[in-house]
């Protein structure tokens, strides 16, 4: 059985990791399936999506600012529009998270919750979330 | 229902991504699976799989240019065959992407496509694609 | 079919990869499971899991050297608990990996092997195997 749902978030400034936990849960609740395996997926090119701890927000704020040192908003890139650094910081974070399901929730660890990265913002994002069982 | 396909391709340079999304949609089709989910695997060590932007190639040159800033070539490496650098940008890039089939189609976003990362070319590669559907 | 195991890798020091394809491919093989996707998962927020080359012990060691260039252990961050890094290195390679599986074998590449990627170790870390299947 696969069940797939999708919703929408809007980021409010050019970088921002958004606690989508919630919502997903909501998509998995909704899907019926108790074990399983749940995906979530960003169809964007300057947006990811990683696992991390949602507790102290200054995890996700030091994860945030390593990211713009290593890869700069300004700097030597070809790509004319001014968001290369959000396309190659999109592709660090990769575009998709696959995690278990167990007893209809999502089998996440203590301190995870799951994010959604924008680069690029703010934005309108878009996240589908399928979530596949035995039948 | 669980379908299997597998192709190869030849890249011609060390570095280079490669648009593989027309390959993908193809192993999609033929699986006959209408909704579910895409595997895209990548069995190599030196050579990874991402999403990112397919209509201006100058996005992908600014990955490639990014992480040979970060991880150079030539650098002070214990692995003695000089790629370890394309080790480490494969395993920054990843090896598998899982991408949601809706209507018979890869739902990409607007702007992704799906890149084989060459690190260490000119090679011949193999991509496996897996296509699970509800029975 | 959906087939889910678990179990615990104890780590020895603070960043360590750990070559768990045996674990996993136990998994596997008590699942039953012959066609399908193995989705191997860490619970944790400071421990990542990749693949890459087990052949050479330095291929790993290259990549826990860069990542430790890149991000170090000490640095500027806001987290107070010293692990900041650990959290950063862990979202750059990731919580999950997908692995097709053929014959009721991990279809991985020659030199590939999954590792289970501690970097604020030593600890005890939880791992999810989810195989799925056709029915």
């Amino acid at each position: 059985m696969t069940v797939e749902g999708m919703f929408e978030v809007r980021t409010t400034s050019r970088v921002q990791f958004l606690d989508i936990t919630s919502a997903v849960q909501r998509e998995v609740t909704s899907s019926g399936v108790t074990e399983g395996v749940c995906w979530v997926y960003v169809h964007h090119t300057t947006a990811g999506v990683t696992i991390n701890e949602n507790a102290d927000p200054s995890v996700v704020e030091d994860i945030i600012r390593t990211l713009e040192r290593l890869v700069p908003m300004r700097g030597d890139y070809r790509h004319a529009e001014g968001n290369s650094d959000a396309h190659i910081k999109a592709s660090l974070m990769g575009f998709s998270q696959a995690i278990p399901v167990r007893d209809g929730k999502l089998a996440l660890g203590t301190w995870q919750g799951i994010f959604l990265c924008e680069f690029d913002g703010p934005r309108r994002r878009k996240v589908s979330v399928t979530v596949t069982s035995a039948p």
